[in-house]
């Protein structure tokens, strides 16, 4: 018979979850892992790792209809969609298999079913675990994390049907390449599918109800983005309401109201991405301490719920709904559970990545947000145009701002847009984590020629001594 | 008649002439640059810039004979070699023409010909400019700064005839695609040019006379890059002497001598990348302090010469002979002269780049270096088979390497080759500007998915707790 008690038992094997488990059981935790469907969770599975083999298909594809000022040529340039979708779930797969890999390696048993809380006995935890409905087994712990994740949020009218509608994760599996596309929502995942479809050829509508895309961006980042998209030759509507789409067979219509005007459009697919809901149902929260808002677990800083030994972490746990955070807060609990000092969650200093072409990458506040708090600030900014790696690679769209506190040097908030962004916020987050001064920064001798040197130019501009600019 | 009387006269537009110039104008200095050729020097008309835009070329090829993987096809591939030349120049000239544009609207004016230090009177320093020979001006300044760059070394019997024997210069004009070429010595420049002209389609062959490629990088990387290198048809000899080079009309045979054993390479191109020598004759050194070692200006942290107000930056005064050094040497300069406090030079902290493929790119000790100062380290490795993002890209050839003080969490070195490296390292050396600790450094959130999380792989790795391997 095999074990069931533990010193922890990890409910969900996202990243936030296999996470929390692996460094449990570096810290010599005995420590189980419960999960119903994949390891690796949506993020490896149907979230962040497909969709990026899936974006550089695109920027391939945007290359090679591209070439000419390069001094290339090509003729019949086709891709096979079939093959590009295959080797997203291919490397999806490979990574997902790694994480079970992982997981034996570290001697953390893995149990196959969905995990409930099933009440106290004797001062351990009991979870129970069921497949398709059944219970299996019956665990006990002392500690329970639970990393249940979310999913795609349902609006009414407009719920995934496999076949017109679809949630991201129809969106990452097509059978064919639609000719035409609309996308309800432009958060990172919206606009990701607006950008990979777009750069493969199809004709892309973004309608967003905010007044501008990636919404949580910095403004100037937004219109940036907003105006790169539009070049390319997407539309996007933004202030927009949707009424009540209508199925034709083959095609959508969708009836599209900006500024009081409606107009319809129709197309072969919709994508919805107007957001997430934890997965909060059937995990046995009824009963407990454990408060939800929203669909969402309430946490603190050390992701602890209000039941005593039961902590939520990842998107169940709340905004942002980054794997990053999630395994941050992964790592975070489980030394926190292991008896060691930690420091409670930052959630200021999380960046956010959304791979678009241009990509977009942020950390901190936004400069409206900073403002907000009443500081006097000093605000840096510079384009790509200024930066001769961006143009010797023929990226020259692209813009790095940062926001500092005038009075005391810190930096509040880093915004960029353009080629190789996502690689390089980190220099930020970590200038943030260690809570370098606008002096040492400005110190700080950035290589050349590279696309970074913008990040220092950004600095020297706030502070007064742009180079080239 | 112009004025010719300044607080501050730059020898030399280079990359740090002209940056001293732009920030001594903004700390109201009157300030006035000389220079013979080009303003923005070796890097951006014959350095950094084109040859970026070439290796992007390079890069563009290589895809385009590696499609396959992706699902994507393209017939009848071809480059027109001359655009991609004339693209590399057009880049060259639009941002050299940017630094005349700054100078211009920060008020500096430019002199153009050859500075020369010629006595002090009054106490002004004289400066003698000379046009094709003749003086065309004196210029008087408080304080001189001497930026008059390096040159290629020429070696006897290698030296280079702008047909078959070519320095950096030739090779990034080329008239036509070489078939074969063998470049002499394997650092940042000819390994660059090897990159570029195999990633081309031309056979490439390396002379290394130390025992590994990119000899100033970390073993590990230096070993990575060579099997690499091999793996895409790359010939490659360490540990090799070159022998007397005979010309036979369209074509050159090196005998090249590895272990006692010499064989004889027959190539259309031969190209000598044996290192600089500094620009350090005919600018008046002679009857003055000014010490010069080895073809370089000695100077101290402050980038003083040692004779009063007079500065050498960049490189005529010596290593590392990088763009970002020479730039980040001309900001302090300024600032010295203009009496702001400054702290001194750190060549500890100057990431060095090589835009190979795969990327490589570090800061600080290696691990030899790092050992041989007596301290005890933790070294931590991520290899990109363990990165999501890597996968996902198809690049799944890298690694990341710290190297640390054992005893104070100190980051003494950071060392990576893979994809976008270049545009990370950045990280590692505002991490080792502000001093963090190992303990930040773990707690900092790298952006899931991006090829960064390596950066923090590594760091753990380091401290016995690396999660994805």
């Amino acid at each position: 018979m095999s074990k069931t008690d533990f010193d922890l038992i990890v409910v969900g094997g996202g990243p936030g979850g296999y996470v929390a488990a692996l460094r449990a059981a570096q810290l010599k935790l005995d420590v189980a892992v419960v999960e119903s469907t994949h390891l690796g969770g949506i993020c490896l599975n149907w979230g962040c790792i497909p969709t990026k083999a899936l974006l550089r298909a695109s920027e391939i594809n945007h290359l090679l209809h591209d070439l000419g000022p390069f001094g290339f040529k090509a003729e019949n340039v086709s891709y096979d969609f079939d093959k590009v979708v295959a080797r997203s779930r291919a490397v999806s797969k490979q990574l997902a298999g790694g994480v079970g890999h992982l997981l034996k390696k570290a001697k953390v048993p893995v149990f196959d079913g969905r995990g409930k809380l099933a009440g106290v006995s004797r001062g351990r935890r009991m979870i129970e675990v069921s497949k398709d409905g059944k219970p299996v087994a019956t665990l006990t712990a002392r500690n329970v994390i639970l990393a249940t994740g979310a999913r795609a949020r349902v609006l009414p009218g407009i719920e995934p049907d496999g076949d017109l509608i679809w949630s991201y994760r129809e969106a990452m599996v097509p059978k064919a390449m639609p000719k035409s596309l609309l996308v309800i929502g432009s958060g990172a995942i919206g606009i990701e599918f607006a950008s990979f479809y777009r750069n493969m050829g199809a004709e892309v509508t973004v309608v967003e109800a905010m007044d501008r895309v990636l919404p949580v961006e910095d403004e100037e980042i937004s219109a940036l983005a907003h105006k790169a998209f539009e070049k390319q030759g997407m539309t996007i509507l933004t202030g927009a309401k949707i009424g009540t789409l209508r199925k034709n067979g083959a095609t959508v219509t969708v009836p599209v109201e900006v500024a009081g005007k409606t107009r319809e459009i129709t197309v072969e697919k919709v994508i919805s991405a107007v957001g997430i809901v934890g997965n909060v149902e059937d995990i046995g929260l009824e009963g407990t301490k454990v408060e939800v808002d929203r669909t969402h677990i309430k946490v603190d800083g050390y992701c602890r719920t209000g039941e005593p030994n039961v902590y939520a972490i990842g998107d169940v746990a709340g905004a942002p709904w980054l794997a990053h955070k999630a395994s941050h807060e992964g790592v975070l609990c489980a030394e926190h559970i292991a008896g060691r000092e930690v420091h409670p969650m930052d959630v200021t200093n999380i960046p956010g990545c959304t791979y678009c072409r241009p990509q977009v990458a942020s950390v901190g506040l936004t400069e409206a947000k900073a403002k907000a708090t009443g500081r006097t600030l000093r605000v840096g900014k510079f384009p790509f145009m200024g930066n001769g790696k961006a143009i010797a690679m023929g990226e020259p769209e692209g813009l790095v701002k940062t926001v500092f506190d005038a009075e005391t040097g810190e930096l509040l908030g880093a915004h960029m847009i353009g080629a190789e962004v996502t690689e390089m916020i980190q220099g930020y987050v970590v200038a943030k984590t260690g809570e370098l001064t606008e002096g040492e920064l400005k110190e700080t001798v950035f290589p050349h020629p590279t696309i970074s040197e913008s990040m220092h130019e950004a600095v020297l501009a706030a502070w007064g001594g742009a180079l080239h600019f």
